[in-house]
């Protein structure tokens, strides 16, 4: 299983009242994680948008562990978990000095942006994610 | 089951690039629903921290199945899924026109600030979204 | 001089570790102020956008003088301090309990969206900032 | 005059539907280069925090001279304006293939965080901020 790993730090604005990141920090992390994959695979996001297609966001999951304070550095392991003409699922760890602070996945439809309806994916699109 | 409804308005800078509102943005709009619905059953979120105690976020569940756009109004519902001593779990509905927008759940743990392990709740907090 | 008035609360994610609302979420709060003055003057600013004309930041100011905290209710106040055929200057005042918490202003020049360059403003708009 | 300089992109949920970086986010960027700055004079903030003071913003601006778009990598540099015993005011530029986007400067006062009133820094701070 092809993993990206990039690496990130708690800004001082995602910190809350609590001390820690605050919880609605994880889903801009996830994402910072999920371009990097697509950079890795080849496939550059921007320009899936510029040729019409989007990756619209129908699902996420997040699972709390540990919490992490400003200014930390942490690793955003980002994955496929599942793949197919319509959807692709992307699965994450958030990790920090080898200890697992979240988890989570996002699920993503395939969309045209001129309408917004669910589409089938180019095929060098999926190709790229499958590295054919 | 008591639900309590709150009204917001998609903020410009939770709009991005796609022209609909951000998916990280329904994380916050579901805290304002639970500081909604913590009100209306009596129990001060600020107070329960100034008392020692936290609520900590542990899982986050985010469906979504309609985009909402730049300066649209919704409404957030929120009720509670699931209490215990030890947890909470809240149930979410973005609402427009009507229709559901998004749908969702946060599963919290009571936390001791000092230490951030995990306690039993104030009994009265128990009492009070129990309507005790 | 017209001034509009909308209130907002502090949202838990606005706050930082501080244990006050973030600086940087006031620039939001600036922009909920200016929505809500230009729909009192009769310029839907959705609309602007959508007959091809942005209004883009080139200035922004803010000056803190108070605090706020989680879930206090404050007011933003907006006005014109500053208005021509290419740009509009507003002004903004963030109020709790008749005791000014901040004030600032941003600087804006009309574009078109297509390009990104600087334009005239649509005369009907100017027109219902001037009240004509 | 030390600058410093750190990398950063934009992140898709920090553009908005003009499908450019949202003003706002400029504010969280130049944060990231102050704490760099602070880190390259050997101040390290969160240890300032951890010793009871705290730098709370006073004013913020941002002057905006040309936008950014989502996954564009940009430099932000920082530098000291002016500093004395109770204040200190910080520069910026952001900076994308050798042309400035963006200027600002930030005004902080030291507090006591205890009482969130002024107070005099400690002395070994303002002069790793000198260089002395």
């Amino acid at each position: 299983m092809d993993i990206s790993v990039i690496k990130e730090r708690v800004r001082y604005g995602e910190t809350d009242q609590m001390g820690v990141a605050y919880h609605g920090a994880y889903s801009q992390w996830f994402e910072i994680g999920r371009t990097e994959f697509c950079k890795m695979k080849g496939v550059v996001y921007k320009e899936l948008e510029r040729s019409g297609y989007g990756l619209v966001v129908v699902e996420l999951f997040i699972n709390y562990k540990r919490p992490l304070r400003y200014d930390e550095e942490f690793e955003i392991h980002t994955y496929v978990e599942e793949i197919n003409k319509k959807m692709i699922k992307f699965g994450y760890r958030i990790i920090k000095d080898s200890k697992i602070c979240a988890t989570g996945y996002t699920k993503h439809l395939f969309i045209l942006l001129s309408s917004f309806k669910s589409t089938d994916a180019p095929e060098e699109v999926i190709n790229c994610f499958l590295n054919k």
